[in-house]
């Protein structure tokens, strides 16, 4: 167990950030989420999945939506305690710890807020390792834990509690409520025991996006290169040096989805490479081949800074690098792949884990 | 008190589609269902709504989506108990009695076979004294009741509960659901106490529907004219002669929405008129010139058999007589008037009750 106060969050959005792959939202709106409930609340009990009691119970909070419309509707915060709230009630007993669904600017910092005024511990870990954007694309799902009883709530006080028969209809039917309530709500959902969390979270998420935020810090105020820091901590690889010249992005079915292109800089000059996204980063293709995929991660970092640039923040004349590097192993199993491969994204491709790639 | 059994259900079921205005269901669904319900469990306690404990807590059921899917899909019925014991769980306390949301040939016959099955009586009213196609649409809305807590469920066993900000809220919200569950849902929503439906219910609709199928079924047997019966007992006038020559229908956000076209036959021959609708019969155009329109009713009926056909069974040839009737009073007033007159439903017309447009 640790504590996490308000300077570990600032470093701890940034490198959650850089982790979420373009999505789980934006690194400073969930930066001032989780700063503002521990200046009011205190500093957050950190503890190691080991910690965790075997049969307490764990509940995720998270929001769900598509990242353009976060920016725009920063949640009171309200509305997620509310949700944490329903999923006691409705299971008839207290949690004994929040933990985050995935890795990202807002989805690993709604948790601190969280723990922060519940006065409850935050668990080191999450379900992704980094973000995905459907509900049933988390190792919880992959261990058979079942994401309902979920509660949703929105801003303006409207609340719905969801039992289904498999994750693919939880994803469904709160995707199609989260659409109606304005295009982002707050949710809390796969409620699991400390034995679940255990064996099928991603573990260390948060020390790990604490340790990428504070190297990128560091690193900037010594002069150094972050991006180097990043993909050390990462085991990532630099994949490309581009300028931005042209996104497309269009809210479908409740998701950003787009494409970005980058035009080569430096040893990178006459290449072009372009970025896929539905919320996250999906694959990144450079002069036409395939140079990272879903599950490993790729992300846009602005090339002085080492800040990640989020699908929503992609704008035209940033200069980047953009990175990939390797998932979690639970995401490079068969099953696993079936769940978040590229072919579930509509990419006709076979999955080639990005050392391998980059060892060819 | 009286008791309902398979013969009332009979008739109740045709009286009750009439009233439903080519909404609510198809009658032969609705009376399988009850039917079904009363040889098992027996016959149900019609209670008035007078004899209501004012403490009493009654929970209205009800199918809700576009009633060309509630054709395809005939309801295992078991998801509307389980959306009753959900509310009654979130409650905390059993309930009295159920009632109707609307008349329709489904939605006055789901109340009855949640009454025989759980063996609570079904109160001799609705919400509407017709059918209307969106959720605020209820003269207990116009009360003051909330929709919420509410209860959903699909028949592959999903289920929803909701808590809104306001019964608009509601509908969008379960609209959204109810699409994603396939076009339609089993529900139960605006819990109430007895004193609410005493004064926020049409009362006598259950007791109207059989009257009304029944002077049907036997003016059949004695020859002598349905339609006319059905004109004594609703008040209500003949508009056309007909016979459908088109009909346009498509689904759009969860509704059935459409136009019917006849061809005057008799003393009609050589005028046309139009049906529009919204699941249910909106407005009726002979001629170019509106004859009726919400909220007062407006039903098909097969010539020959006065029997009522549906929006879903519109079809080329059928040889209809268009009847109007007049609404309940409550639907009268300038607030009712906002909730379901013909600008609501987007035709820029002033509300003229039928009474007064047959005089002129």
């Amino acid at each position: 167990m640790r504590l996490l106060d308000e300077s570990s969050v600032e470093d701890l959005a940034v490198g959650a950030a850089i982790l979420g792959t373009g999505g789980g939202g934006d690194p400073y709106i969930g930066k001032l989420m989780a700063v503002d409930a521990i200046k009011e609340c205190g500093p957050v009990e950190l503890v190691d999945p080991h910690e965790v009691p075997d049969e307490a119970l764990i509940i995720p909070t998270a929001m769900m939506g598509a990242p353009t419309v976060l920016v725009e509707k920063l949640p009171g915060g309200g509305e997620v305690f509310q949700t944490f709230k329903a999923l006691e009630r409705r299971l008839g007993r207290k949690a004994y710890a929040t933990i985050s669904a995935e890795a990202g600017g807002v989805n690993s910092t709604i948790p601190i807020a969280v723990a922060a005024r519940l006065r409850i511990p935050l668990v080191d870990a999450d379900g992704m390792g980094r973000a995905f954007p459907e509900i049933q694309m988390v190792t919880f799902h992959l261990h058979g834990i079942s994401a309902t009883p979920m509660a949703m709530a929105d801003e303006k006080g409207n609340s719905v509690l969801l039992d289904t028969v498999d994750d693919f209809w939880t994803e469904r039917i709160s995707r199609a409520v989260t659409i109606v309530m304005g295009g982002s709500s707050l949710i809390s959902l796969y409620p699991m025991y400390g034995r679940d969390v255990k064996e099928a979270a991603v573990h260390g998420t948060i020390t790990l996006a604490e340790r990428i935020g504070r190297a990128v810090r560091e690193s900037l105020r010594e002069k150094r290169s972050p991006v180097q820091e990043v993909l050390k901590l990462t085991r990532g690889y630099e994949l490309f040096k581009g300028k931005i010249v042209d996104v497309e992005r269009r809210t479908v079915a409740g998701f950003a989805r787009g494409e970005a292109v980058f035009e080569g800089l430096e040893e990178y000059k006459g290449s072009i490479l372009k970025i896929r996204f539905q919320n996250e980063n999906l694959v990144a293709i450079r002069d036409g081949e395939i140079v990272a995929s879903v599950p490993d991660l790729i992300t846009v970092l602005e090339v002085e800074t080492g800040l990640p640039v989020t699908t929503e923040g992609l704008r035209y004349g940033y200069r980047t690098v953009v990175i990939g590097m390797p998932c979690n192993e639970k995401w490079r199993t068969e099953e696993a792949l079936k769940v978040v491969g590229p072919k579930y994204f509509g990419y006709d491709i076979d999955y080639i884990p990005i050392e391998e790639r980059m060892k060819g």
